[in-house]
């Protein structure tokens, strides 16, 4: 990879998407692709680009009637070992980090700023970093704390992959330390303590026995989810540790406040000190509203519930209803093999010039 | 403290203990007092004295039917913050880092050293260095490399805190990682993977369901140990892991060999990958070997299994029984409030005499 890598919009949306993939991109280390769509919009007259950190915003101004943003965030999650990168391809697949999650859908973003150069509606594309992190790190709230003005519209569409599909709102997530509590002691004589990690089983075996709600909320299913995402014990190779802490994420439906999610996840813990580490609620779908039923005339393709939390919660508090098509199977996110049908990248930049042209 | 710190051998035990605490040896840095023990076993003139790196070896040759080992080591663990040194008095305490493990002990070497210049048996005294960290750097081991006729013994006495008891041989140590794996998906969906966290419950499970054995070997119980020493999982908050691994800690008898042990953790984590991490055989109390029950019977004190591992494993490994018989606490081992009662110090000196002179 070159030290300044570049970006050819005028290339196939599945090139583009291999290029995207390529230059890595992890949470908190988009300088180089930043860098390298910033360089890329700023060739587009039609277009007024402004920086924040690594975010890029990228706006027509020719006065229509409606304005819409398509949004999609830059970062990935780490990659495997050994690297699922360079992005390769597999049949009618292309494989490797980022493929799906989420540099398909910012591929058809960038083709979308390309080509049409005078949508029928007013257009802020918006691409941002930190997505896969902690709620302080991630662009999209930054930018709506620093330039609120460049994210007002009337309807937002959030590229995240739906396999095709139009999904309405997303689960709301809250992470918490479960700390389990126990008494140092040598671990030749355990007798004398009380082991912290065998505690911790408990929390683990609630987790386990856990049966999780199917919710509906404005006509569709919400499938809540409850689960340890990191657990760590231990001080060294002869001691009985006092202190292990299980992470745990809950995925609640839009209809449950983030209140009332920490209080089922503080019921359900009874007994340990529960420490809340990430809390936001979920955007209910929103769908009867004008312009989100323009979008899914166009498109005419099914509507279902997002089962993750994305960054459409993030318009839905800023008062913009949104909604989530991109390309990928979001079943594959994150997965340590990432593929994307290319057919799925080519029919959603079609699906998209259909709305906007 | 002067730079070439020396040892009066003339004083009291208390006194003389004192003055080893003083003399700063967290392991690494046992320099300036093993410098200071060799210049004052040179002074005598019926020990030969050797030196191999920080360990001082110093032996009596009057062609005595008989060979015991005086060994303790130099170093202490770190000191606090704000230090635990220069050691004070404190009633009828010696407070301060070393007082317990185990300058009290390495006290006691000198002044019998100093004192019984014409013992019943012949004597080889082993001071050495780095017995509070890694296996690699044990000054004990190095020695067993360099000069294993300098250890060759019919017993030993490993002068480590006993609070007045005889403690026999020791248990094995096993340290393993059990691996639960699973099937990496996102969070919010996790029905489409497999939660390795989830899966190590059922590790954890086994580890609270354990029945320790107790088991009697030469005469005397140990209490075998195994629990989780640590436990870590998890990639990403959002990430619904692969992996989890615990560590655990077996203490074995020292009926139990090591492959033994190994055996068994390996049949109780069955459908678990098991991977050895560290191993050591314990040591069998050997106390029906009669240079063993000559020491019991000049002491008149009472015998009890040794339930942490310590250096009394090497000298078994090398076909010499031995037994721990030291001043001090061991609970108060490495305590931030290391402190030793003075009567303790005398007592062990007084009792050592009784069966050497």
């Amino acid at each position: 990879m070159p030290p300044h890598p570049t970006l050819d919009l005028t290339a196939d949306v599945v090139t583009l998407t291999a290029a995207l993939c390529d230059i890595e991109s992890v949470s908190g280390e988009e300088a180089a692709l930043a860098d390298a769509v910033e360089a890329a919009l700023a060739t587009l007259p039609h277009l007024t680009v402004t920086r924040d950190g690594n975010a890029v915003v990228a706006r027509t101004d020719l006065g229509r009637a409606e304005r819409v943003v398509l949004a999609g965030h830059l970062d990935t999650v780490p990659l495997t070992e050994p690297p699922n990168l360079p992005t390769r391809r597999d049949g009618d697949d292309l494989v490797g980090r980022g493929t799906v999650d989420m540099k398909g859908g910012v591929a058809v973003q960038l083709r979308l700023a390309q080509t049409v150069p005078e949508p029928t509606r007013d257009i802020t594309y918006v691409f941002y970093d930190c997505e896969e992190v902690e709620e302080e790190r991630n662009g999209l709230a930054r930018l709506g704390r620093n330039r609120p003005d460049l994210l007002a519209a009337d309807f937002a569409v959030l590229l995240e992959p739906t396999d095709g599909s139009i999904e309405g709102g997303c689960k709301g997530t809250l992470r918490a330390d479960v700390v389990a509590r126990g008494t140092a002691a040598h671990s030749a004589r355990p007798w004398n303590g009380h082991n912290a990690i065998h505690e911790a089983g408990t929390i683990l075996q609630r987790l386990v026995a856990y049966q999780p709600q199917i919710v509906r909320v404005d006509g569709l299913d919400y499938h809540e989810a409850l689960g340890a995402v990191a657990v760590h014990g231990g001080i060294a190779g002869n001691v009985i540790p006092d202190t292990c802490v299980v992470t745990v994420n809950y995925r609640f439906a839009p209809s449950k406040s983030a209140e009332q999610a920490v209080a089922h996840v503080r019921s359900l813990m009874q007994g340990y000190d529960v420490q809340v580490t990430d809390l936001a609620a979920g955007a209910r779908p929103g769908l009867q509203r004008p312009a989100a039923q323009g979008f899914v005339e166009a498109l005419g393709l099914p509507v279902v519930a997002k089962e993750g939390w994305t960054d459409v919660a993030r318009f839905a508090a800023l008062g913009v209803p949104a909604v989530n098509f991109g390309p990928g199977d979001p079943n594959l996110a994150h997965h340590d093999h990432e593929r994307c049908p290319v057919e799925q990248l080519v029919a959603a930049e079609s699906a998209l010039v259909r709305w906007l042209r």
